[in-house]
């Protein structure tokens, strides 16, 4: 394979103290944390100077539309063969892959969710194509992206009628999933708005009860992305904890936005902060087992420069690292976790136990409030706890 | 009953051209519109001078807080004795009933999701007897406004396990409902912060996955209000349409809000724009059934006048009564609705009518596509519609 | 000239009742409001189907940029014989002129703002091409959007240097517009963000301290757009009214936004209650002396045939036709002028005078209140007054 | 003076691998840091138990409003004895004074710019009262904020008016300042919004157009707020940035926010990324003159606990304190800064000192870029510089 950055030599661990700007300081890929090494407890994905050992496309990222579907789809085979190649070559794997539905004018209003039945049906056939090559390169999952799936104006739209379709192609990819035997991992993504005025996928919880509705829960997980539940008016430890309550975190798009703006940036990660709470969620739910952090972010206008690449993935990664660790430190440490546990202990025993097992309704709450007053609350210390959580970093 | 207003004339009716502000210009309760009259299409909440049916109240709006609960209880009791007359003497009726679980210290940290479990405990006593008041009053429903039922922080939060204390509260009030044959809809508002830092029951989406997962989509109805809905990112129809969708739509906070402004200010509406679309969507909902236009709204701090209420709830009827006429002109004249059908007719027959009665898969439809080519697609026509929407105005 | 558009019959004035979508219902070009025809008042800038008198350009917009600076001039000179042509066969004036200093990769980092002296030098050279030609066609004004203008991290750059290179140029054009007789108006652009994360210009009070601080408040006038407004979290009539009591108010982009989502969308304006407000600040301003009404909307994306730009601008210049009869017939009324003028009463005469005219301080205030008790305030009637503006609609 | 807090130690501090939530990890108020100790670089604001040295007040924290301006202000005397002597005996200095026109009734729409006469007048008497007290206590400044200073709706409003109104207040503030030879520093804090729809002193910079529109620049420095900047959509550096530009940074309200959330919280500061920028700027600017950081903090209502305000206040001084070195080192070590200075250096000399020098028109621009063609941009690093930030946490 030839080399696109020559000038870049593959980046090193040199640890925390290393003064060059094209080395990992802290994403030590072999190092044990948690158990496990770094490597698989982040699962990235890029490229072989970093060290990483996974990949993802869409469709048109690595094949390119042409005139008819027969002629796109052949394109693709061709590239699909070079990919099984290279894989091969490399040992690099297929994270996931997934269609592109959104940057031809054909889905302008919508693929699945289109008012044109025709536009359904090519995109059902995108798919389809899709999830044959992601099948045959041993893809670990697919991921829908319904960049079109929402509306511009009510005063056009059925709404219920697209949300229907929408689950109507999501049971096919279903049915088509059990028909060629791919064993990979459905994913959905969630993100409020952008491209259209409403996207349906708006939030977790908007997926989950989308997912609930159409009997679709059992076949689909979320890939979450920071910058998508920040617009959505969450934090991305919110988003993640409605998805893991639901058994249904998939994967984590692992870039970042600016809160005072107001659409998706798609920055590389390096607050700390926030590696940190990711990383936490992604250990306490015992690690990923499909998916996996993917860098579904760019460097911006201003760093045109190929190394300006290596810097963004480095600091990605070495974000995620410190994260890790610290993450690791707050779980070993238990200072967190037994506070919380504390201050919910009032339903471990007596009428909060009950209150749990539903062995108490209104009439028993009441006599108990009768018989022992007002209750006795004891802080929330948020400023202690937040002081705690630097007292890792 | 005394007149708490003796300077204010009962208000009348007097037309569009009328220059008293102390005058309806477009509510007219008796006249008929769709087929009912005002109202009964609108059923508003106030009172006696405004010429409205229904009132609503939260037990501490009526009955105040003592030092126990038998004591409060007590209280409460006499209060419903006297409302109880108030409504035999004046044939005004009670919308909803509700308890106030956000006021007292005690609820700081959540209600149902309190840490605590008496805390718990004392919010299901309250809604108990609140209950039992509605109940007795002859109330059409009960409302759960979960004011503290989300988190400060995530650090010192074990969000499943409130959001499951939340769902057995539920699970108590539905029991309880059973048992003292109690008939009124039960009802959830979604909000999506304040006062806490994130709301569980955050918008419509949110609450219906709640629903969904903890079984309880049956036993309850959304009672959504604008500016919750803006705040949530979403417009109130949009929010009307995900509930109607779910068969869940059950009554409207009539106010509005700002919204360059990040919290709820409970302003009453006069944009007819807004009340234009809240009526198009009761109107085809087909109107109604429990429920009303409640407005759960205040006069501006800088209007501290007792006329200022009236110039208020005045204008806010008058904005739905002449919402209501302009939705109701748009369904008879018919062209937006033509319009939206016809955009979705390739979905009436042939390969899109198989998709939605799910008779084709992803090979048929590839088959069609290599078939069939590109898909014929037609403008959406948003400026059109917008133009067409002020035709009616 | 050719037509662009063969399908699309000349705009026609029909009156309210027109069902036909081609036509307008409110914008009426020579009828008279407020004592200038419509034509006058709003000075709407589009094409000759719809019969506007004025149209703008970037340089960019009709002559492309070739490999050099020299090629590119004598590219854009070929064009401006066509434009002089083209104006004196069809009467239509040049509103305004600009330049593009935001598309080209060179100006990624800032145009006048760049860090490279470089690129500030070809921005200069730009503009001074940009003016010659807006000179040569008779135009009315000179706008600066800039759109480059502003950075994508503090981590980076160095704010004051890059503002007064800012300043630099400005100061530089105002020369050159003496130099060359050019007696058009000077234009800036606030915008919050987009396409930098922070934008030097962000709203009116910042483009007004900035020119205040560096001596250019005599040289320019504001270009005010609604979207840019909300999304500084101002109305566009607190913008209006900040320029406005600047003596700056110059020109508007007529398009608008959805208040909901956080980036430009350059909507076609319907929504009367904007309209009505910016024609009302216009009206008391005593109408446009330069400037005027310019459309810097498009169609949204779903929206690709022809006839949507028709009904595009149909829809927006009848909105603001509508929009402008109201205001005139807000301010004939004068119910709401006398309202205000009466709510400051107590500062037209006594103590209030005093203060007015700095003939009292501390002192005699402190005296006033120890002879004069509590003042009596009375209500803000902010609902009657939103009741009183639904009456003119 | 009695002990508040008798189950509190006085905290001590203990260095960073402290496990005693109730100890400085990072605080030293002796330790050297830039030159100065870390007491003089911070100048915080609290109390005894945490060894700092300044206090703050509005006068209603301290004296109550009674019924008249005179018994009002004999009541504020009496407080004034006692801070006296409290202040003589504890060694502690008072930061800033100020009025309290925001709470009481009479100022609901406005105190400066309120539409009545007669608030005007109170407010000026109030804030006579409250320079006389703060001069008095030998206090360092005197904070104006314009808790009312703004508008509900502009239906009932003239806004230009109120801001003259504003204006005179403040130099009649000028005048007393020189007649009672107080020496102290004034201070404005910008706040976009709440409690008004719109506030007159909504950011940085429309404050500074305000007191250079009025003559006031020489006389006012800004108080920051981190929220109030993140609210009008700026970061707090941005705000500070702006400020230091104008030689008008007086002072920081060190509290912070949830950028997710539409109202400010005066929350407790930990982000160690938020407290790094606020301290680079304080020592790039050279250290406070006047002013100081002032936690206008409040806990949250869940933290209602004695201790918990032990926890906010050394975890918001410990978070500051950390900042201050890391900025140092940032400052020390010199690659940020080297590298802001290289990307700006082709303005150091050639065209680019000619431009800066204002030697050069369009014109030589024009010719420059004829004769040396397209110039060679680099990239803005983005991703290295924050890559780089982490290095020194």
């Amino acid at each position: 394979m030839n080399d696109a950055f020559p000038d870049i030599p593959k980046i090193q661990y040199e640890g925390p103290k290393s003064r060059n700007p094209l080395s990992f300081k802290h994403y030590n890929p072999d190092e044990i944390v948690g158990g496990k090494t770094m490597r698989s407890q982040m699962r990235f994905e890029f490229m072989d100077k970093l060290g990483v050992d996974y990949y993802c496309w869409h469709d048109r990222d690595v094949a390119p539309e042409l005139a008819t579907l027969a002629e796109s789809n052949a394109a693709f085979d061709a590239v699909a063969d070079e990919l099984e190649k290279a894989q091969k070559q490399t040992g690099k794997k297929l994270l996931w892959g997934t269609a592109c539905l959104f940057s031809h004018a054909r889905y302008c209003q919508g693929a699945a969710t289109s008012p044109n039945a025709g536009v359904f049906a090519y995109a059902a056939a995108q798919v389809k194509k899709a999830m044959d090559v992601t099948h045959r390169l041993g893809g670990e999952g697919y991921t829908f992206w319904g960049g079109r799936e929402g509306y511009a104006t009510l005063w056009n739209t059925n709404m219920k009628r697209e949300i229907d379709h929408l689950a109507r192609l999501l049971h096919m990819a279903v049915d088509y999933k059990k028909k060629i035997g791919f064993k990979g991992q459905f994913y959905i993504e969630p993100k409020p708005r952008e491209p259209s005025t409403h996207q349906y996928d708006s939030d977790a919880a908007a997926c989950l009860n989308f997912l609930r509705e159409h009997n679709l829960l059992d076949h689909f997980k979320l890939n979450l992305e920071t910058n998508h539940a920040t617009l959505a008016g969450h934090t991305m430890r919110h988003e993640m904890q409605v998805a893991v309550a639901a058994n249904a975190l998939g994967s984590v798009d692992a870039n970042t936005g600016d809160e005072l703006i107001g659409w998706d940036t798609d920055q590389f990660p390096t607050n700390i902060y926030l590696t940190t709470e990711i990383m936490l969620e992604v250990l306490k739910m015992g690690g990923f087992t499909t998916g996996g952090l993917n860098f579904d972010a760019k460097c911006r206008r201003e760093s045109f420069e190929p190394v300006d690449l290596f810097h963004a993935h480095i600091g990605g990664m070495d974000a995620f690292a410190r994260g890790l660790k610290i993450a690791h430190a707050m779980i070993e440490d238990g200072r967190i976790d037994t506070f919380i546990k504390q201050r919910y202990s009032t339903f471990d025993s007596g009428i909060g136990a009950k209150i749990e097992k539903g062995e108490v309704g209104f009439a028993e709450l009441e006599a108990h409030v009768l018989a022992n007053g007002e209750p006795l609350l004891g802080s929330g210390r948020q400023e202690m706890m937040e002081n705690l959580v630097n007292d890792y970093l």
